[in-house]
């Protein structure tokens, strides 16, 4: 199943600059059968774990997160960047190669009561994804779990992340960005 | 099962500004009862008309439309904001109250033989719409559907989608900005 999930994967040599090859996963998405073994296989490997809810960073966190909430029988929380969530938010800023940016919830998101899984689409330095994982916990809700649909293995970002929680992180395709 | 979404929505009077009520619809997505009733509720509704694709709007379209391509057992085509996508894209403008803003989608993403819905979570004033369908019809595919999670009927989004596209148009929800 991963094997069909990585011929679908679109190399990009020498983008966004010489020497880093970009990985556009938009084509798992876009095929029925991509979507459905990407969706299928999150939502076996974490049944059985007490998760009540999945948050998913904007905007490709949505694509992976919403369908694999809707298959496991949770809601969805989108972790969204400034100005888009109308009510109330807690907020966690994270550095950018040039200035940094901000994640929010809606502070009525998530409870302690809630088990959380942790989605987005892409593993690289870990900046979006500790961010997030901050953001759950400020509301004491419990991080069980952090899971991509690909990790860069050369940027450092499992590390980084492990710095925040001690959480499993699954990525379901390992590539290196150069 | 459409009163129950209506319940979850939250109106916030007075914002952005005096006289307007923003109709909050994140609550929807992050109950697990909301998620499966809206799309189970739209999977039902086009079941049966031979759709191959969803092409969903950046980005609470892609919390709609990527859950309901799973459950449809389909391809989801995200429709981006501009700098998104990393290969060759069509385009298509629209205007906002100041300025312009524009939808992509690559440029592969869609062949001649694709029945798509197009999907949104709000329909205002069409503008993102319309767009939206313009974008599909450079492709040849057809539009069988065009479908939302709220309508808001004060603001001729229906006529001016009326405009680009005979495909039926839907909402599960319909309230007022006023």
């Amino acid at each position: 199943m991963a094997t069909n999930l990585e011929d679908l994967i679109v190399n990009i040599p020498d983008f966004p600059k010489p020497g880093i090859i970009f990985r556009d996963i938009t084509p798992v998405f876009g095929s029925a059968d991509g979507l459905k073994a990407m969706t299928d296989l999150l939502a076996q490997k974490y049944a059985d774990r007490g998760i009540t809810k999945i948050v998913g960073a904007e905007s490709r966190g949505f694509m992976v997160g919403a369908p694999l909430a809707y298959a496991m029988g949770v809601g969805f929380v989108p972790a969204r960047k400034p100005g888009k969530l109308p009510r109330a938010v807690l907020r966690e800023t994270y550095e950018l190669e040039y200035g940094t940016d901000e994640l929010q919830i809606h502070t009525d998101a998530l409870t302690a009561d809630d088990v959380v899984l942790l989605i987005d689409d892409l593993l690289a330095t870990g900046g979006t994804a500790a961010a997030q994982a901050r953001l759950v916990q400020q509301t004491g809700a419990k991080i069980a779990g952090v899971a991509f649909l690909m990790e860069l293995t050369d940027l450092g970002g499992r590390a980084k992340l492990e710095e925040v929680t001690d959480a499993e992180i699954y990525s379901i395709l390992q590539a290196t960005e150069e």
